[in-house]
């Protein structure tokens, strides 16, 4: 294991490394609006590294690339405003959720909901928060090329390779609170894949594959918080490089979980 | 949101903040083993500040305590026979992992199961990655006053008062790979609440709830590795304090995954 930056030697009676990544939030982004360019505006308040990742929240891309829904002009179906009765929602939010799904796993106590690129979420993903009434913004429907388009801008702007991670806020099975999550990368594998690798005692390991994308993007939703005083950039230094694949999302066969859930809700149809 | 520690402060045209916050891995522990002082060990090679979070893989702190169980002594009841049997493992293993479990929501294609502390992971965190032949590690059983009792020790040794949390890489739902999940914590809080918070837009929040301590545990995760030359103590630095609350587990009744794997089982054992 290597840190490429910012390592730190700090020597002592017993030599050791004690080496440092820096996590840092880019301050003094305005709220973003459709047509912003979003890497000129947070390269004008960092000084990127190569090899910094720099971690978005998804939201704040959607935004700039006008993937926002405008409630007043949705015409909400029966199924939209059946979900939304029994949820108490308004049914042109369900219906904006709903359109932005490939497959609905629950629909109460909330929809939970797979959307195009994988990522299954809460509300497919679709927010309300820090936008004007009536807008909803939905995820990225195409998060890596999001992912990439940033990083792009930022080498020809900038002239810096960065890596970009696009993240959102979901909740998870078993534990209460949400984390951040990668929905989007570009310029790293979402998996650091230790297939091959031995533990202390030259055993293969049994923990085989790290959603290393996942555990960058938590860390930085820490930093971005979620409220008025939110920070939606955060750029993570002097992290090694590691190396994997970008198959984060399990395939609705090999899903347990997903299997479940729809065992369960066919349970709940075939109910008398 | 203020940074008390390592603030640095970047001032540009546009004015702003730039804070950062540190994660370093504690390098150069030995190999521990039952009866070792883990905190004398950790605070020998590391220079704490008041207000560090000190990461720790559970499993160190579990071989320390000697929380291990060998294979050799252990008796498989049947029960234990036959889901190894299914699962191509040995029994005594499952046997360890039955013992230390409350609750088995799954027991093929993995076990899945809920540990006393209300911690539900994979074969209920039995491990035997990095340990000697015919050992296994089993989970704090009190993990909460483990990362107490750490705390207490770095507070005597070194003078300084830091929060704990005990580190566990665990499986997710819908996504591939692992990440590391807080299992037990000292001197924060799990959850950071932002009841109450309102948006940019001055309206109440939908995410509320951060499990904070998980965003911690999985970046701390990343400096870990998994492998034999990983590092089981992580420092971080320059997070700010926050407020919240230790619910961190579902209870059973409002836990939706919880229950659909329960209805999901049954179908399959009144199945013909």
């Amino acid at each position: 294991m290597r840190y490429d930056l910012s390592a730190t030697l700090i020597p002592t009676g017993d030599e050791f490394l004690m080496m440092t990544i820096q996590v840092m939030g880019i301050h003094g982004l305005p709220i973003i609006h459709a047509g912003d360019d979003l890497a000129a505006l947070i390269c004008e308040r960092t000084a990127f590294e190569d090899g910094d990742i720099l971690c978005i929240a998804s939201s704040v891309s959607a935004k700039a690339n006008g993937q926002t829904r405008n409630l007043t002009e949705i015409e909400p179906t029966e199924r939209a405003i059946a979900i939304a009765a029994a949820a108490g929602e308004d049914p042109r939010f369900i219906q904006v959720i709903l359109d932005a799904s490939v497959d609905v796993l629950l629909e109460s106590p909330f929809i939970l909901a797979a959307v195009p690129c994988g990522h299954i979420g809460v509300r497919a993903g679709v927010d309300r928060s820090n936008v004007e009434d009536d807008i909803a913004i939905i995820l990225p429907p195409d998060p890596m090329a999001a992912a990439a388009g940033i990083r792009e801008d930022i080498r020809r702007i900038a002239g810096r390779t960065v890596a970009v991670i696009l993240t959102d806020t979901c909740g998870r099975a078993f534990r209460r609170g949400q984390t951040g999550h990668a929905v989007g990368w570009s310029g790293v594998t979402a998996i650091r894949d230790f297939r091959g690798d031995t533990d202390l005692f030259g055993r293969p390991l049994t923990i085989t594959e790290e959603a290393i994308v996942d555990e960058i993007a938590g860390f930085a939703n820490i930093v971005m918080g979620e409220s008025s005083n939110g920070v939606p950039a955060v750029v993570v230094r002097g992290l090694p490089a590691w190396q994997g694949h970008d198959r984060l999302y399990f395939r609705p066969e090999e899903d347990v979980m997903r299997r479940a859930l729809a065992t369960s809700r066919q349970n709940l149809k075939s109910a008398p």
